[in-house]
């Protein structure tokens, strides 16, 4: 599937792990309709190597830089623009993480140190990411940026510990920087909530499987795919998209309006 | 601007009354995009004449039908299925009016044979259009179904009068209908949200003008225009948002997310 | 339990039906809290002959009225005016009827002189009664108005059919009305969407029993009761809450934001 | 005015600055309704004396306490039990600070230190105020937790900066863990958003005044009061809102459901 939608179109795409990340499949998506881009990582993610299979595929290069390092982000920036040969158009924020879940500290029973860290890796560095080039004049008028987020910022799941109140947190910042960078710049601003993934980062998640099961039958139309994800992610880089901004974009399948499914009601009832 | 995203595809567009309609200008780039379709508009919109222009334009056929009218809609569909070559993939419900504020009934004062009217004309017309769409089984798997609205559906602006009630009953049967369309026949169904839009439509709601300004200074990006609203549906009706169903889509230069912007304030407080 | 919240103060209280009614418990906890009231229902209703059981507990008058009648609501306001010795300081209204629920019609096979009906007496009474308080200037300043609605306004419970387009249309009339009440007599206007109660009228909806089951589960504090809800409008009434307006307000345990349970993911996953 | 709402109720107060302060009127409001509670607040700001006072009225002791110290929140907590004579019923976290703001550093030009010390006392706080009392068991069932926040977590206010993403932070936290707290010990946690008010803390925003009298404009029944606050918070803290809770409650006299109003439309076109 190529429409050309991205044709000369510039960009930075963060978080690509492997190849079941969305940011993977979004890299392979905006390389499809004519886009080219600078790939970045967090070192210690690069060091397992399967990006490079990635940048080779779609001709790009890639730059490490740890997001919550605005001397990182500055660099990736410049050097991005001098590559491309040009101000960005598009940037895709796919970076989330965090220690109590990994180490399975309950919400009830965080370790602080490890909270402020997921803070700052999974939504300051967001904000990070935009003033650094915001600073820099680095994006193109029309240009968009998209960073990834889940409804528990809305809605509780359990589960999802502290990175629901990351995503909040994150989502917030998308607004708020949305508004001047729209304003002084003509730049959108948007995330995209996407149905529960299995990535090899959301399988960290207690209960995973059973929660993508749940989400399944819970959506009208099933849960979103990683390739769902990137081509809708695609339509928001494209011109078809240019006053769409400061939005929290549900891509569920539907299940962000439902109260109940009649397949989850079954479930409960038998 | 063409991508072929929409080649292969057909569909029906309510609505189109002149060429500052936002149907007009959905039906020209769904045209520019490889889409074929059915116009259809009320007896007495057509009587004005300007949708035959349309219709030269994108080689398509105009069937009047009253959307109140089940047995309309009925003809309607059958007749585009035969002229189209097949099952539907996308349909545009464009259509809204209010006695009330035509007539100049304040929203305090309204004449409730009128609000009925009105009701069924913009807010239930879009359930009889779903439902005789959904009997005559007549969309493709992975079609889409998008219905124009206004944000008085969420907050009160008060020249909006009874049509803000509308809009969200409207919304309401998007959620509701949707359900069952994409659960029993994978159809997505969302609405757009627009901008305050100069049409002829829009033009009746007192001191449109003034808003319209308004609008545009509280909008990081400004308003979107007729031409923003259609590329959107564009990519609404493309396979690139398959699982985006159930929505309300703000496409508004981020009206819908501001408390007040800086130019707002600058002329509240000089 | 009783704190003398609303001595003094007088209102009309619509839709008691029998003491599972949520306007049956309001009526007792409002008459506990020092306020006077005139009870109002659709004479159909009345003629179950209960409510007379609750006009002699609070010591009230029943005036029988079709909500959906201006001239019954005129009568009734004047004379309750009358009757309890000057403008009314809270109003409740708790009247929904479907008739495509009652005769079992699925909600993608409408009967629209149904739905009409149902829109109504479910939604446009709300108008009705708040057009004619208005225009009667019938409301005393800081006085309060509020309608039950149900979450099915905002999100998708398949078996709550056409009354889900009905609360939607009922909230935004709240809100609509709700800014003219406030800018021109300082009277507020909320919605509580409440918890699936098991009243009389409820019970009616298709799976009742299997849907307050899971609500509970999904509940961190399990449904507000009728008798939650008589108190949380207690609270409305008074003074306590009078900058509160074009609100929707949940009293449901947490359901509104719940992603999933624990004790719904159990069920699930077994 | 004094209903004895609180009679018998416990809790500890954070956050009375000065008798502007939001917390104080709270203070004094749950002491006319009977309750009796520890005064908090950080070590610097109690420096000002202003907060002897209020202990003096309303027969409290006050407690230093850091909010963000874990060490302190626990000797705050149990200190409090022991003075009150038992486990608490009602706490109210109004704390907030952002040193960007303080500073004059827009929110495109942050400085990641100030922005992470503002998120931790403006929103991390409460996570820990909460796991906290979640620990030491220290709420009675149906107990009643309320923070404070402002409508800047939902829509863009420029010169709120960095506290607007602060305040969407404390939102989440609120209702991720007021799922723990309502399932495991039946205590509701919500969050009042409210109009802008002069008070010290809040006047420190860059363009405060005008700001206040912008609202006023917007909102049908105008801003709401910090005494407006405090009893709400009551109603809130009282046996009549048991079930409510992971809200998030507008205490703004309209404002956050106002698209625009007649007066702010006057404003802008003259």
């Amino acid at each position: 599937m190529s429409y050309n939608l991205l044709k000369g179109k510039r960009g930075i795409i963060f978080g690509a792990l492997d190849h079941n990340s969305i940011a993977w499949k979004t890299a392979e998506r905006v390389h499809d309709e004519g886009g080219t881009f600078v790939l970045s990582n967090a070192p210690v993610a690069m060091r397992m190597g399967e990006i490079d299979k990635l940048a080779k595929k779609t001709g790009s290069t890639v730059i490490a830089a740890d997001a919550t390092s605005v001397e990182d982000l500055d660099h990736l920036i410049s050097e991005s623009m001098k590559i491309l040969g040009g101000k960005l158009d598009f940037v895709l924020h796919s970076i989330g993480m965090s220690i109590n879940v990994r180490k399975g500290r309950h919400y009830t029973d965080q370790k602080y140190d490890w909270t402020q860290k997921g803070t700052d890796v999974s939504a300051m560095s967001f904000h990070k990411v935009m003033q650094t080039l915001y600073k820099a004049d680095a994006m193109n008028e029309w240009g968009s940026i998209v960073a990834l987020t889940y409804m528990a910022a809305q809605r509780v799941f359990p589960d999802y510990n502290d990175m629901a109140d990351n995503k909040a947190f994150l989502e917030s910042i998308a607004r708020s920087f949305g508004y001047f960078f729209g304003k002084d710049k003509k730049v959108r601003v948007n995330t995209i909530s996407q149905s529960p993934t299995p990535t090899t980062a959301g399988s960290g998640v207690k209960g995973f499987d059973g929660f993508i099961n749940y989400a399944e039958r819970m959506s009208p139309l099933g849960n979103a795919t990683a390739l769902d994800c990137a081509n809708y992610t695609v339509t928001l880089f494209s011109d078809l998209t240019k006053r769409v901004t400061l939005q929290n974009l549900y891509n569920d399948g539907g299940f962000s309006n439902m109260g109940v499914s009649d397949s989850v009601m079954d479930s409960i009832t038998k």
